[in-house]
């Protein structure tokens, strides 16, 4: 049986190394140790991570890197994007109780998770939110709202943490777990390649908010892997016919050009 | 009437600038502006805590200086010690929660709170912790103790703004509703009717079930109105596209015949 993996924290484009070690600070104050970065700004390893880490080096040492949010979410079966801006996206938005109740039940499930945060200034794109299932947002005030990123990972694995100390809550979801990130990608990719041959996408610049919002609105649903074959069937039925279906709509056809 | 004040941040001893400094936006982030020092071991004001502070000025504009410990928090009614570590008072042990929601209670009868934080070195002093009316300790992993001062304030700060936006809950965006069950409805006859002219429900006994498979996985999602016309629009998009594979097998099956 596999072990019960906290959540991994993805750290999208982080800026300043130092930062990086202030997370990895508190992922070990809290319990986590899967740390994920993609396209750190400095390159990795930057010694002065592991200068700002207070000893905490382990996150450090085991820390991998991605050329993209799609990599390094892959494995993920659930993951929440936490931004403090509001979004045109439709997905939900939860605090960081409720994502880490939530985060906490999958995890007891034997299901792989993670957090997705931006780096210090640009903070996420629409493109990578559309990836995860809901948007986590902290009570910050209106007033003030640059909150640095190693506060918003320690406020979120605190709240992690309070799972762990007071037990799990039971399960709400029954059935199949929900598919891999890199399953529901291909059938994103499936679907928006097709789209794209029928004209779907039109004008074209609008495309990318486009495969946004289907993004957002299919990912809510949390497709199981039985379910992404199958909406994969349903992508390939739509836009090619199955054989015998397509045979006889051609014969049908061959009788009406013959008539 | 007095009017209600957030709980102030005392910190004794801090010794680094750049720590006050990140006190002070943490403060600012969840609403706090009551800052007070005692002996900061460098002096005041220090010119790095304010670049520490991100734009946060105004903690650190009005933050006072005290000698000690009783000073600082001669005005309040109520003072909790925050500190990993169990001493040997017989003082009650609260959570950050727990703590939060009887700062809450005091600030709405109108009393003055604070919340006593230790130096990054020292910590506190068990005569300091022995002004106290508890201590507030937070779920820290055993393995690695050595939390950030201006961590510790954000989890306190972020606990007693959570008990503020509790009341009249931030502005979660909710987003457009989901669709009445008659556009959904139309939605799934939509995909079922070209997915049975694409061949899709094989073998033809299996198609309730399917049908039902399909519409539940898709249910989760909950659509709202202009989800379900982009999606009808996707299913026409993808069968059109058949119609021109229909097409392609068409003009090969014409090319055989007069072959």
């Amino acid at each position: 049986m596999e072990t019960a993996r906290p959540p991994c924290i993805i750290l999208n484009v982080p800026q300043l190394a130092q930062n990086i070690g202030a997370v990895a600070r508190v992922m070990a104050n809290f319990g986590l140790a899967d740390l994920r970065l993609v396209n750190p700004r400095d390159g990795w390893p930057q010694e002065r991570a592991w200068a700002a880490a207070s000893g905490a080096e382990w996150p450090l040492n085991a820390a991998r890197v991605y050329e993209s949010v799609e990599d390094a979410i892959a494995d993920l079966h659930l993951v929440y994007a936490t931004t403090a801006r509001p979004r045109e996206l439709q997905l939900p938005v939860i605090t960081p109780r409720e994502a880490a109740a939530n985060l906490s039940r999958e995890v007891a499930g034997g299901r792989a998770v993670g957090l997705l945060f931006g780096g210090e200034r640009a903070g996420l794109e629409t493109s990578d939110i559309a990836l995860c299932q809901a948007v986590v947002t902290l009570p910050i005030d209106p007033r003030f709202r640059s909150l640095n990123l190693a506060q918003a990972v320690a406020i979120n694995a605190y709240e992690w943490r309070m799972t762990v100390e007071t037990g799990a809550p039971p399960a709400f979801r029954d059935g199949p777990p929900p598919a891999e990130a890199s399953a529901l990608l291909g059938l994103y990719e499936h679907l928006e390649r097709e789209l794209d041959e029928a004209g779907f996408f039109h004008p074209p610049e609008k495309k990318p908010s486009m495969v946004q919002n289907l993004r957002s609105a299919l990912g809510r649903a949390r497709f199981s892997d039985q379910e992404v074959r199958t909406f994969r069937g349903v992508v390939t039925a739509l836009s090619r016919g199955r054989g015998r279906a397509l045979e006889k709509l051609a014969r049908q056809r061959d009788v009406e050009n013959k008539g």
